[in-house]
């Protein structure tokens, strides 16, 4: 597929895209799939969990603000998705900062089965078992990156999932073909969500593309970058306040033309 | 009441607005009780659900991101408002996507009285007993007009509540009279929250003028209406993110003077 | 410590911030310390409160939407903090609103030492004591400034923490130093979080400097009300939305030099 029919599909279909997230991050997830054209709906009783998946076109799970009432309803919604084919998108926020979240986070893959995985380098790591310390939740360690390739594939191929890790280059890979996004700009992570966000975007566009979720993983990145890039240098002298409203500016009038124009990107 | 003058109660009096809501748009609710002049609190704890309400001057419940816990303090809330003859505003979001949601929202209902009920056309449909299938959370279904505001009158007597359907035009309607609003653009759909804030500011409307719930209503979806348009005209070009914080912009800066020049309105 | 060092220091060491703070501004929260050069990080689990509190540079309790379990998190984080010096910031949003308020702020005072303490009068003089109706969570009675500052003094020495009330002037004081700090606007009472953000910038502040919390404290509430001056100069004819915005904006580019020009304050 071409890099703009990925977004153009999300504006078509309007693709309903159910979130177990995080409260601290939300606003920002929501609306960056309503800015993409996409239909955000945040909804983490067990009671429904199940149920809202089922209408989905796609299922976000992030376990930023976790607790184990909400990865019970992970799973529940996760196991629903599933057995619809419906693809889910895991964002293992801060995983390898405590014991819980590696149990919770080793617990959720163990029971659902990803499209997409996205975090930082550290995240990554750790959930794949390797033992880095994580600071925050957006920090990017630097790991050298043929390194960070070769094992972000051999994740892939373990998890049978696209593996994205998010850092000054992006790595989208399934195992087989890898992309690295060059979009993006540092500055991204002096504002919330910016990790969060390319999660919900890469949801928005696997449930518009259901059947590609390594292009549509591929073309979320670049499309964030791209957006976070134009922002940057649109309103990076008013500050990040205006920077980060610049964001959904960005996503909101982002055509196919602009995201074709504006991709930089590597294909193995 | 003149409609210059319902804005104006909620500056003067810095009504107390408890609300019950989701964690999607919470922030976003409680910007817009702040540039209205009111006083927004979000306290949904059981614990403390009817000592709040019966310190406030109106009620907001909102089931965005229901679970049974939070259901519960719902209805104490509530209680606590009715028996004080507090306004109590209810938005059956997402009414109509899951049987839990029209199972939680038919308890309230029947468990605590309302004076005004916002919601979408599918929302409504859904809560007054019809089975319409709700995508995401503000869709709006194109039902023939003239039929809408039958449906919408006939529930308004059947609940003794006024009712509000937000659509392209939104009704206002106590069952007897009926206020169609014109202001507002489609545009106010690709925001976070423009369902909720606008509950939110008819439960800022109602705290001032608690007598006057149907005015109240009307008054606050102009409002909302007429500041979402002109912060389309200014911010439009610049985009959603610009145009999301030109909202609080205007409703900031909302006067009797601006808001009478500006509403367009029809009464039945 | 000089002014601006306060400031340096925060974006020198990139302080890791545990907040267990309400889902009304916690957005704002996260977003005031990414602009500082903080790291924030949101986690109330019971599983991994003491963990998370155990890895961080300072640790934030916001009551604003607490319930049972959030409080028994919050006092479990406190004292994993307290055992390893770590400095624990306590903003008892609403105290004197209800009993179960009350009850709750006095428990986690019980339970866990603060490093500081932030509240508007109201909540501070319903903290120490004394039972004054709290209006909303934002409301500043006025009390007499001499009064205010002799009341301060004697409850930071009570509560052997710095003990910072929130007004027109505020008060920072450990009993034996006070500062008035006159930086800031009334605008800033118009938006979410004016207060929240405050108590989060004096955990980034502190966990930059945590054997200076008094100056740490102080330091916060100048950065804060400069921040907040400028962005009223800069976007108050735009309106609260950009204002708002405009207050990342200021805090993001507050360099130790503007801190140090823009500073209005005087020490007793």
């Amino acid at each position: 597929m071409v890099l703009a029919e990925y977004l153009d599909g999300v504006r078509k279909t309007n693709p309903l895209i159910h979130h177990l997230t995080n409260y601290v991050t939300v606003n920002d997830c929501a609306n960056v799939c309503l800015a993409a054209g996409a239909s955000p709906v945040m909804a983490d009783s067990i009671d429904e969990a199940a149920d809202m998946a089922a209408i989905s076109s796609a299922l976000v799970l992030n376990i930023g603000t976790l607790d184990v009432g909400k990865v019970e309803s992970m799973i529940v919604a996760g196991r629903s998705a599933n057995v619809r084919g419906i693809p889910v998108v895991f964002d293992p926020v801060g995983c390898g900062a405590t014991p819980f979240r590696n149990r919770m986070a080793a617990e959720i893959m163990d029971q659902v089965h990803m499209s997409v995985i996205r975090g930082n380098i550290s995240e990554i790591l750790s959930l794949g078992g390797e033992h880095i310390h994580t600071k925050g939740v957006d920090a990017g360690e630097s790991v050298n990156s043929e390194e960070a390739r070769v094992l972000a594939a051999r994740l892939a191929e373990k998890w049978n999932a696209v593996t994205v890790i998010s850092g000054a280059a992006d790595i989208v890979t399934d195992g087989k073909r890898t992309i690295i996004v060059h979009n993006g700009c540092k500055e991204m992570a002096l504002i919330t969500g910016s990790g969060c966000m390319c999660s919900s975007l890469i949801g928005a566009f696997c449930g518009a593309s259901p059947e590609d979720c390594f292009g549509s993983a591929a073309a979320a990145m670049i499309t964030m970058g791209l957006a976070g890039e134009r922002a940057w240098k649109k309103y990076g002298q008013e500050g990040l306040g205006h920077f980060h409203m610049g964001i959904f500016d960005e996503i909101g009038k982002m055509t196919g033309g602009i995201l074709t124009e504006g991709a930089r990107y590597e294909e193995y």
